[in-house]
């Protein structure tokens, strides 16, 4: 079990001498409201990380000073067996797990009273709140603890690694799938259908965010979840989907025409969004600053969309108006992991930078080798931010009106890669045609 | 907008003269533990059931005297519609989902004061909460408005009927996919995903619940969900799952052998599982009580299992005895509707019957026509409910020690046809092969 040495990580943020231990509570079933509506279980990102469990009930300890391990596990009846299967007996918990000390749940206030603790770090209010319910005495302390592991969890260790690999191999296999098979006429579940069927055929049974299968105008809906329309001939077709291995996460963005041929348009559009894809993926290495990558995506697009002849003006002028906000208004990337938006992308006393477009960059740090980042810019035409920008005095003066008018109804470009930021530079992860002659020979 | 009748019928249900209002808060969005993670958005059934809404954020308000309808719509900004797609204007929503007067729901607390109701009706304590945060003096009520709708939820309406056909013809087409393209070796997570990636291309993306695809031994496991295991040649495939069509479930299950050909210990415990199934849909009729129907189905069971050699003595005997409870552990059946489990199977007085299999039967009523209902009788052998049964001195005495032991490794067979309750019977909704000779037929 490899999370022995992410626990061993986070002990080693705590001062050996310390008298506290640390306490974490494993997730339980989710139920849709008042039903009996069970949700997949799927473990706490925190927990599964420090633990290696995805079963519900189990709650653990780490005693900081002598570093052991306690883990708790549910005490179940027969009943359990009938309807959930198999209980496995307490050797094969331990053999699995491999925690110091392994206990019923029954048996948690009792081994807390024994360990008789200063301090016990706990995740969050709800945690602690659930031992203070145990025990009123209990010292509990809420400030450190999720610091300390999102601190671990920035930086992947190599058992992460291969695991975010085969996240991503499945991912490639999916996503040129769907490449091989849309059709003009399609609907988006029916390319949404043959995405999941490609990835619970490799037995990646849980998304790790509902996948955006947009055609048409649908493309430029950033967080795109109905996935219901026909995809006409004509349309670009836009998917971000992945799913998770192990609960590590993949997320991979493509764009191409349904009809497998980019048009005049969309290719200078696609061309543009591309070259600040892999510029910015050239530049990425240890010690680059996401916001810079980010502002250097931006001059890229705002040049590109001044060729094409949508945007005009002084490059730097535009720059400073925010003009890249009007086509891409996300961020360039974020941290991958255990969760799709993966923490730590702000550090204590880091703030977000109160400016259009920036201001949702979920990562200001520098790079460092072993974390894993998500490039993907994008050029959407989105008229909820155009119109307001035409009648506006200080931005229309960039805009050439006409053009900008005339593609109101292009959609949406965004191409995204996953990379691993290694000691000279990256891994990339994703492995799916993005030039645009790979796109159409694929889909030939 | 066909929940119109719906709201009649809960009105009319209340006094003409009362002067109490209902309300309904909608369902929110749902985020996995502390993350962005975002489940797909899905109603809470009752407001479902009484708006048509599928959005987050609504409230509503029906005023019993006048019978008018007050629907409350989320105000959104312009960041909402780069992120989340085109904001509906009010003329729309006014058209979509037909309300008495639209409001914007920061208007909630403004028409609830000015309503100025002597009573306000609330589906539970939290809903309740809500309002009492809004204005302390509220007269809240929260026994009445759950068991009313309820009452009207067991029966459907034509419009539901139609829904539910169409979730159920969905569902035939992707079981019969699946039975045409399993085979030994595969993986329960491949069967899967050809049953998922059919529902998804006909447009189904929602689990109606999380779907059960068990080879061998795990097909007796009443809630498997692990879908991770190889299914080898001469094993069982046991597929219980369904998807939801505009929030209406359907729930069938097959069970056949994944090279397709019974052997013939499986051809004779099939028969008797089916002999159960067909005998019991053949009783369904108005005025029949499920429990019934449930003790009859152990009644064919306890006898197939006799004449196989499986259990030996007198069958009154078994009954009295629950010997039956060995091999059928849960309930023959349970409503069908907006939730699998659906509402209404025990009313208000009606208790569960303690005793073993039956008391997890999830409806005691007489059959109505509008009902719909799932018939699912199954055999099992369950190890950790038949070694301490082959111990106990009063049920051992009815088992065949070997024979039973001999099928530890059988697994289960469960079939599960859903039927509407129609004036003169049924209407069954399930349309896959079931008997032996046309499953082999179509696995040929």
């Amino acid at each position: 079990m490899s999370n022995q040495l992410h626990r061993s990580k986070l002990l080693s943020l705590f001062e050996d001498s310390e008298e506290g231990i640390i306490y974490l509570k494993g997730a339980e079933l989710m139920y849709r409201y008042a039903t009996d509506y069970e949700f997949p279980f799927r473990q706490e990102s925190n927990f599964w990380y420090l633990t290696g469990v995805n079963e519900p009930g189990y709650h653990a300890i780490l005693d900081i000073k002598s570093g052991e391990y306690h883990l708790f596990t549910p005490k179940r009846d027969s009943q359990f067996a009938v309807w959930h299967g198999r209980i496995k007996p307490m050797e094969e918990i331990q053999d699995l797990y491999e925690p110091d000390h392994l206990h019923y749940d029954n048996q948690l206030l009792s081994v807390l009273n024994e360990l008789d603790s200063d301090k016990i770090y706990c995740l969050d209010e709800e945690q602690a709140e659930y031992l203070e319910d145990l025990n009123r005495d209990f010292n509990l302390e809420i400030d450190t603890l999720v610091d300390a592991i999102t601190y671990c969890r920035c930086i992947k260790t190599d058992y992460e690694l291969d695991l975010m690999r085969r996240a991503a191999e499945v991912n490639n296999i999916a996503h040129r799938e769907v490449m091989k098979s849309v059709k003009p006429g399609m609907y988006e579940h029916e390319a949404k259908a043959i995405f999941d069927y490609h990835q619970e055929k490799h037995g990646l049974l849980q998304p790790a965010y509902t996948g955006i299968h947009a055609g048409g105008v649908n493309s430029a809906i950033l967080h795109y979840v109905e996935n219901n329309q026909k995809i006409k001939d004509g349309d670009l077709y836009l998917i971000d989907a992945g799913f998770e291995y192990e609960g590590y996460a993949s997320d991979f963005t493509r764009t191409y025409p349904i009809n497998g041929k980019f048009s005049s348009d969309q290719a200078k559009i696609y061309q543009v969004v591309l070259e600040a894809l892999n510029k910015s993926i050239d530049k990425t290495e240890p010690g680059v600053k996401m916001e810079e990558l980010h502002l250097n995506a931006c001059r890229i697009i705002l040049g590109g969309l001044k060729d094409i002849g949508v945007v005009k003006g002084d490059l730097e002028e535009m720059m400073d108006n925010d003009i890249f906000a009007l086509f891409f208004p996300h961020g360039l990337g974020h941290f991958l992991g255990l969760d799709t938006h993966d923490v730590g992308g702000y550090p204590k006393g880091v703030e977000r930078i109160e400016r259009p477009g920036i201001k949702y960059l979920r990562v200001r740090r520098e790079l460092i080798p072993g974390m894993v980042i998500t490039i993907e810019p994008g050029i959407y035409f989105i008229p909820a931010l155009l119109k307001p920008a035409l009648e506006d005095e200080e931005k229309s003066k960039f805009l050439n009106k006409e053009k900008v008018k005339s593609l109101f109804d292009f959609g949406g470009i965004r191409i995204e890669d996953n990379l691993i930021i290694t000691e000279d530079g990256y891994e990339n992860l994703t492995d799916v045609p993005k030039e645009i002659g790979d796109i159409e020979d694929m889909m030939r």
